[in-house]
């Protein structure tokens, strides 16, 4: 492998000269920019990333931590990120937490033992004290999809329980009163914030149903396909259902066409995310938009200004949902 | 910030032996690992993965190249390459080159010069010169997705026109004569490839179609409905269509449900890929099996290996489509 010293000797100058020209420095000469340029062509020597990140102490990568990229909704926000990391010369290093402790803890720490000075962190099982600490060590972090009150500057979150009441109002200004819901098992703030949100909704409208109505699965299209079932198990009077996210909602439609029932003649269904399958399914699905692009975007931002010192002009930190109508709703 | 000079200086040792201690040396005495790991906990000194590349010349990250990570089948193909990394004790760092030219000499560079000495590279717009250098250049790089004759040994893909036979031939199994082929405008190699596969399927079995059967669109949804439109437009005779992938039969599915035809009563349609939608569209898609998960573990194996002068096993080079039979054929 052709080393730094090689390139020195070639150019006839000392490493410290080629160190000072790969870092651009402003002590380089002309005359030593030109040679060393042109002992790194003749050689083939690649100014090493690790070598520049070194003396630099600066990275050009940022780091991502995502639930895990196979899912859209992760690929989206990465796909956001790297936007912006681009427009300001940096590629990105995703990591995957899969929703787990140990890993969230491991990519962690892979990000930042490897300098990346600005993160887009989505952490969903590690404690609040425990991202608190790794925040106070690197000054560029920013959460996104979560809050943590002691960093509220540095959190980007979207309002789940306004996401849910808009669905649930949206139903009940359609004429409909018995609306089930389809609630994800995990253990997460998300699940109980859309949970809330369908239950103000009935409340502020007067409706009150018993805890029959909601029903628990894992939030994927089988855990969907569950729920309802169980729902029509318990032969409920149910005219609508919100469900936690598009996959359930997914699984849900499913089991409702191997079941004969009509949607949304016989029944409706709101989704929650407005991800790539919404419209793919079948009546495509009226759902709550999540704007993952337009948070990942204003999250890296935020991260870059933050290593930086600077100042960012947009301050918003919570998100609203939005309601996007397609074809799964009618009026009760 | 805490550098490696205030280690030594608190654990009373050289900067070479905290340098011997953080890069696991052989030469670092048990005092002296005692030593340096007390000083380092005690200053809250993280040893810095670019110090740890520089002394070793070897990177902790794979590299991986991919089209567009927010594309499920991207995703899951770098999920899948990080399942292989984390194995050993590596992780990923994934870069977009969207099958543009710039673009992915651009993501190249930047893997190679971060020293990423095992990289999966999904390049579709460089040309096999120019991928050869950088394969010359840097032994643990494999090609997904791709083959170059002078490279077979470091490139892995999929029998494309046997997929697309196999989509063609199921469909003429089951008594279609009249099939149509949604076929994508895009200039790669994968366009092509499907195309014969359709034809091959055809000749074998003394089908001979006018070339107005063949539409070619944008290789995504909207692609796809268009491409429909056009083939209902000229009023042919179709009772079957394949699709270049399952984007574009979603699409076709949408324009045939627009249009009253009920499929698969009345027209068949196959897709291509088995991605995340397949399963989701209605009726569920008879798709073609795209084994990405498996070719992208392999690719990640081999430049594992590669990059380490090991050899493999497994000598797969070119992996097979199957067909999944799902809700959209019917016997004609």
């Amino acid at each position: 492998m052709i080393t730094i010293k090689d390139v020195a000797i070639e150019a006839g100058v000392s490493i410290a000269t080629v160190s000072r020209v790969i870092n651009k420095s402003p002590k380089a000469s002309r005359t030593s920019i030109r040679s060393v340029t042109k002992a790194m062509e003749k050689l083939g020597y690649r100014p090493n990333a690790a070598a520049r990140a070194l003396v630099s102490q600066k990275t050009t990568t940022m780091g991502v931590l995502v639930g895990d990229v196979s899912d859209p909704f992760f690929g989206t926000m990465a796909k956001s990120i790297d936007r912006v990391a681009r427009q300001n010369d940096k590629n990105i290093l995703i990591s995957n937490g899969y929703h787990n402790c140990n890993e969230e803890r491991q990519a962690l720490e892979l990000l930042i033992n490897s300098r990346c000075e600005a993160m887009v962190i989505h952490s969903k099982a590690l404690s609040n004290e425990e991202l608190i600490d790794y925040a106070n060590e690197t000054k560029g972090v920013v959460f996104i999809n979560r809050h943590i009150p002691e960093l509220a500057e540095r959190c980007i979150s979207l309002n789940n329980r306004q996401g849910s009441f808009l669905a649930t109002e949206y139903l009940i200004r359609q004429g409909h009163r018995k609306i089930a819901c389809i609630a994800s098992s995990h253990d997460i703030e998300d699940t109980d914030e859309r949970l809330q949100g369908y239950q103000a909704a009935l409340k502020e409208h007067g409706i009150e149903l018993p805890k029959s109505y909601i029903e628990y699965d894992e939030p994927n299209s089988d855990g969907g396909e569950v729920a309802m079932t169980n729902l029509l198990t318990k032969s409920l009077e149910i005219t609508g259902v919100v469900a936690y996210n598009d996959y359930m909602a997914a699984g849900a439609l499913a089991t409702l066409d191997q079941n004969g029932i009509d949607v949304p003649s016989k029944l409706s269904m709101v989704g929650f995310d407005d991800g790539l399958i919404a419209r793919f399914v079948h009546p495509s699905l009226t759902t709550i938009h999540y704007p993952i692009e337009m948070m990942a975007e204003h999250a890296a931002r935020l991260a870059l200004a933050l290593s930086r010192d600077e100042k960012i002009e947009d301050k918003t930190l919570m998100f609203s949902p939005t309601l996007v109508q397609r074809n799964s709703v009618e009026r009760c």
